[in-house]
């Protein structure tokens, strides 16, 4: 599972990673229940192996937006809307991690009163990974879903005007043992990231990823930069592109327009300012013993899974894994063996600690 | 919208295929009010111009699984779970329609009362288009969600056997005025009819279908034939096949194993003898006005969609659609100008009538 390679990482724990995590929102007005949640979910992404919504994002994003008051360290949340079985909620542009667990965690309740729910979340932030938020659901027998929408960076299909955020859809199904059944997944092909990889690295693209600013596909990361990436499914209807598509749609409508936030064109722009609460998240959650005894579903939960690992590979291929096992695996191993944490990204956490004045207690 | 050939198809009306279709059915002994429910999911596939889920399976599939006596003309239902907000059928290895419309029914009841609602279908059979059921709940101010297992036809990432059907997921979200946001989709990038047009043409599949019955990928229709389709993304990672084949793994656990039904490897081949009930549904609703009022969602709707249906093509393109579009514009076209039936069809229909001594009194 070490497939970081040591020269470029340096190794953290856990526990010294969230502590620093928090302690530094902490100095910059973050009370300490919230950061603590907001270090939670970050580092459950560090330790799933998706360094991209990690500590990363700690002072490029958060950090950074509430010194320069474009996030509120300390924002009051009001519910909108409430019923039996659904919640709205204003995140008053504050941070999306306390927002999305307090949200996600409300329609947890009422699903475990009435059955079902759901809820949404307008004027908010970065949330971190939709998964952390649906697997909430697991540990109460239920099924749970977490989406939100995002900055543009994709077009939608035929098209060439950026209108689409990465809108990820996230599914978490509980099993007797783990790993569970955690499906979380961008409604685009890639993440804008990609694109700046391969350009440092100077590759070329895989056809479906994006088109150029005048909307024809492209393989050069420069042009792709300058244009957009494509749905799910790529280029066209060929590959299924309009699905793709059809689900980063989805996702918006679900976030953006059911909570009453913003969405489609409105929503900002990769190089645009950033732009206070621009963000929606939605959840939802139902009873497993709605349809079935707990233990039954769980029981052929297992059977499901092990069917589809346990059958056979393509030429040349290992294994067959099922949604979450890989991210499940990693962080076991980063549980016991270190959080690894890009050279980059942690020389930029010793910078803010300095900057600070807090220590970088932070090493494995 | 008139893309058909015109000497390929015979044009029938609503009305008279309908009855012609319960006519049908009602000879081999489905009684009227669900021959009734079957004739009007059928048509409603060939008036959306999907005709692979149309009157073109009435004989090949309906009537002669219910001569064979693989199928239930006459079924009894049974209500297995019931909360205030799930309802789990088992079909009774009857029709997939009249048992999805049922189910679907219920769920938008326990909505309408409780807000958000889910149920399942097991031991069930091929139920038509999911974006049927889906759309059941537009006039409730619902959103409303479809789906069900199949045939096996795809394999997993990184795999080569056969172990997922097509596994469509629908959505259906109200608007102010027509037409609704319709998502209908297949998780596998495309159906395994496609397959076997391309084979009668002599053309060359895209990469990403399909592999062979080695697990490697191939644009050969005869190798793909014997081989499996790939998931939505293509093969291996790269386009995001892992995605497709979580959602069509999402759509097996959502019907097959929270109904209790079948599942996994357990499902038929497509080339197995029918397997009676093997089939399972999933249904979801929730009201819009849990989250705003209904108008303003909706006010919403249509701006979210206008801004997309009017972002600029790409080059050569005419038009930006939005999921559902296309179906309705083909559907109200239909309705005026009447609704085209394959002639190789039509002569199906014919000689079932002739055998079963009904009029064929279908042409436009």
């Amino acid at each position: 599972m070490s497939e970081v390679a040591t020269s470029e990482y340096a190794l953290t724990t856990e526990p010294k990673l969230k502590n620093f995590v928090s302690a530094v929102l902490q100095t910059v007005g973050v009370k300490q229940s919230d950061a603590a949640v907001v270090a939670e979910v970050l580092v459950a992404a560090d330790l799933r192996g998706i360094e991209s919504h990690g500590v990363a994002r700690l002072e490029s994003y958060y950090v950074s937006r509430i010194r320069s008051q474009k996030l509120k360290a300390t924002a009051r949340y009001e519910v909108v809307r409430e019923t039996d079985t659904s919640i709205v909620y204003d995140a008053d542009n504050g941070l999306g991690h306390p927002i999305g667990k307090l949200a996600m965690e409300s329609v947890i309740r009422k699903a475990d009163k009435h059955g079902a729910a759901f809820g949404a979340v307008r004027n908010s932030n970065h949330f971190g990974i939709a998964g952390y938020y649906a697997m909430l659901a697991l540990e109460h027998a239920m099924i749970g879903m977490a989406s939100t929408n995002s900055v543009r960076y994709a077009a939608p299909t035929y098209g060439k005007d950026i209108m689409l955020g990465t809108n990820p859809l996230a599914f978490a199904i509980p099993t007797a043992s783990e790993p569970a059944f955690v499906l979380d997944f961008a409604s685009t092909t890639v993440p804008r990231g990609k694109l700046e990889v391969y350009q440092r690295k100077g590759k070329s693209l895989a056809q479906g990823w994006a088109i150029d600013s005048q909307g024809q596909p492209t393989t050069s990361p420069s042009e792709a930069l300058q244009g957009a990436l494509l749905p799910l499914g790529g280029y066209g209807v060929e590959n299924g592109g309009h699905k793709g598509y059809g689900l980063g749609l989805l996702v918006d409508i679900f976030c953006g327009v059911l909570s009453g936030g913003t969405f489609g064109n409105s929503l900002p722009l990769p190089n645009s300012k950033p732009q206070p609460g621009a963000i929606s998240h939605w959840f939802g959650a139902f009873r497993v013993d709605g349809f079935r005894n707990v233990e039954d579903f769980k029981r052929d939960m297992e059977q499901e899974l092990r069917d589809f690992r346990t059958s056979a590979t393509a030429p040349g291929q290992e294994r067959i894994y099922t949604a979450g096992e890989i991210e499940y695996e990693k962080a076991e191993y980063h549980k016991l063996n270190g959080v690894p944490v890009h050279i980059k990204v942690w020389e930029g956490l010793r910078n803010l600690s300095s900057e600070l004045g807090l220590p970088f207690d932070v090493a494995q």
